[in-house]
């Protein structure tokens, strides 16, 4: 028997952002760049009937600060889709004036530090936590993060029971923020070079803050957590696209 | 109940860096140039008109140094309200001419480690220093940082009576500096990769150093102090701008 | 008498990572991009004669995400011939067409925490092992690591005997796989700056999170593994090329 | 009263390190390579009128390796002054032709672990060391350094009367290489990413490698010192300018 | 008296490590090409010629992977030299197709730890050892490294015995390697970023490997080193130069 919390996992997840290269977008012809507007647009189309069909999901926001100027967050079933999806956009006429920032790969995961005898699959409530559809809510924020194995704080070398009783207090805070704050772990261990990420949503950004700073003093993230790169950023409407991109 | 101190959150802030590309920027006529200069000045016109109207504030330095050749410290209500001043720079000519240095994304913060009691957003001083104009003073120093969590130094698992007197002394080394040095707290948590930015603002550049340097020997910032980048600067003037650029 | 296990090595190894530049990619006549694909695919064709002649062995995954867009995993008998196979590349056509993403170079390992007394290079399954052909697996992760070297828990001052217990506890695990996640280390140890590169292949994604999930609360990884960045890829089989080219 | 030490502080300092862009200055007309540097003579001589009339000093040295190929060592009674000096050569032709490779900015800084009782403003001696005629030596070396604060090795949380005494015997090193090397410290507190900058001079390089690695064994650097990157040099004399330029 | 142990410098070292640029290479022309690997081939004679006089040695190594193509390894007798050829390097045609991609500056170095009583500048096979003729070996691995100083792994506060002890037992293991691996040790406290460079030439590529590993089991590194990036590159003799640089 193992002591690794058992995770039930659903759709593949990637975060692409991107920042535009807004000098050499600005030097075509506006025509042009409506082309390539309406080409993207084309293939948020597609992304939008995938999710219609419940076969997967996306969000897109805009990033505040320099860090980027956009985040496609994109989830299917497969980890084909999402590198075909990626190449995708690559290839297209939009991505010849975009550089890419930053990507996280990753499954959208739900731990299973729970009691025993339920068979989790078979629940609508976590199945729908397991193939979401992404929020449109007015703000994002992604972070990754790892739990720390450093000397005399090292997560992976506690009896599950610990584990389990410091995850439950954890969840406790979330469940706090419930309304407020929706959050989508997604496990990222063998995918990309933490082992977690977090993706929040809010229609009050101050929520993340709060949320994020409450979690902090408890023990779980103030001994064991390890926190990567944070973005923030505010909903991109695809009518707002073009506004978005309009010189 | 929860650990966390309770904080006051003000104007959203964002302090954008930028690398000025002086070849290219020398390349144009100088009839262009100053159409450019012209088009920023705009802009910085509409950020003085937000200004007097109290819905919002910024500042101007040129940095020190190879790490940025100016900043732009803004101060808005809203997110959104920075990332369209952000994209707007972005579109803007003068953008051509420069390249993004850093950036960093808060919130206007006073931390509560107060007594209770009082209802703090009754308090016009605390209201000016949640929404604040920033001094037009003659040197800047921006700097982020984080509360250790490392081994037997980890602030988030002290006892909030610990850090709140570890706090009260640690003010007092700010206080003795009241007039010569302003500080503008901002909290990041959630928005940036460190938990606090530290602005501050001084007609007397060597405060910067005997301030910081005073307070590193405070257990505060010596056992729960992490640094990041550094930055100084000094004020640039709107009527100094067309100086600035010119070559 | 040293306290280093003894290592048995194989065939040399690079992991040879690329991103495609799209943008001048897509700049030049659908003709000449056909002839580049031609011509990296005579290079292929070439490492084809070389697996089938079992003088070597070579994978092509793509990848998912920003870190790069292809791999190419090659083994060698010699350093030089590595060397070689990345100078012809970097002097194709291709090349020009790529940027350098990351590489890896290493030697196919096998750690001889073993019982004495056999002479290992007499056994044809450990010989199959030092000189694998690289399976047609559906995925790809690679991922470097190094053992820790951290005040009380520095690997390389524990005894002989509590190493092999641990590593053989270790190994237990990744025999729960077999048949689920093939396995292939490489030393990289004076090569490379890690000390081990680990490349999973798995034809179900989700196998390489489970499996380095549960090893981490293995001790020998949970308090004595460092771990570089993880790449993940989905296979890209020969004639799959031209379509992942096409634009 | 504070535990912090008090400091004399005399001239800002600049370091300012770029790399030429040898390819593109190869591709100008000789007859403007010699009008830009004729252009860049010109600053220097604005330099050596203010340093005859010390009002501020500076030196030029090439330095080895990839790092950089020329730092300028700026010192000045403001900061303004530095910053318009930096956005002077910005502006300059000869800056077309280099990258910004480091900088650091400080200011000169005399540490007062000293007796009471003496002003040290009134000491000749003293003024000498803030305001430096930085000297002609054949080499130089600069560092930039923290004092730990990790764990047990805390500089910060040590009694005042420890620091001194650790202070004393570390500048009983620093005596013995009197004649040989002449060290300035500058501080950077507030002003850049390490606390200190270390720069120095000597006729002897191998002098560098015997100061620092015999300081390196006293209980200041070996428990206390953090050390950023290292600068080698040697002297560019002003009429070794156009032969260093000469392509 | 110092604890610091003395050493014996010889020649100052140069690392430079280049990349070459394909892609601008292949498009000038075939004769251009040519005279440029001449005029570079020139700069080795020269080179040869130093070496044939006993007034420094070089070797050529191009490198496996991504981090360099090929190294140019540099001793001479003063650091200007070292200075002087790489700024004859920059400025040659061959540089303009090339790109930096490491370098590292330090001066051979025997360590001290040795029985009082002996001059070791009067010893023939130490003089030897200090102004060495690189051999021609067909692998060379080159990595830094310090001795830690982290809590109680700190070499730097060990009594001098005990340091001269592990140091004994740590060149027992080199010896082993006697004829297959030769070692040049560079120190570079006070010229670069790490204490110490480590030069490796071997016949047999895996001696590296075998050699690293086994002292990494030895206290003075398991416990006290801390190491940087390693490169291993293949023997690029002067008449194989044409044939590397042919496309």
């Amino acid at each position: 028997m193992t002591d690794a919390a058992q995770t039930l996992d659903g759709w593949y997840s990637l975060h692409d952002f991107r920042t535009v290269d807004w000098i050499t977008w600005k030097m075509i012809p506006a025509e042009e760049r409506q082309e390539i507007i309406q080409e993207f647009l084309g293939l948020v189309e597609k992304w939008d009937k995938t999710q219609t069909d419940k076969q997967g999901s996306h969000a897109l926001y805009t990033i505040v600060g320099q860090k980027a100027d956009f985040m496609m967050m994109i989830l299917r079933p497969t980890m084909e889709e999402l590198n075909e999806i990626e190449t995708e956009f690559n290839k297209s006429r939009l991505a010849e004036f975009t550089l890419p920032a930053h990507s996280y790969v990753s499954v959208v995961e739900l731990s299973n530090y729970l009691p025993a005898g339920e068979d989790p699959y078979q629940n609508p409530q976590i199945l729908a936590r397991l193939y979401p559809e992404l929020p449109k809510a007015k703000y994002v924020c992604f972070y990754p993060m790892d739990k720390r194995r450093q000397g005399a704080d090292n997560w992976y070398m506690l009896p599950m029971e610990d584990r389990r009783n410091m995850m439950r207090s954890h969840s406790m805070i979330g469940r706090q923020y419930a309304g407020k704050v929706k959050q989508i772990i997604t496990g990222s261990v063998g995918f990309d070079d933490y082992e977690w990420g977090v993706t929040l949503f809010a229609d009050d950004v101050l929520q993340f803050k709060k949320l994020v700073y409450e979690m902090r003093f408890d023990e779980v993230s103030a001994r064991y957590g390890e926190f990567g790169s944070f973005f923030v950023g505010t909903l991109l409407e695809e009518d707002r696209i073009p506004a978005f991109l309009n010189v």
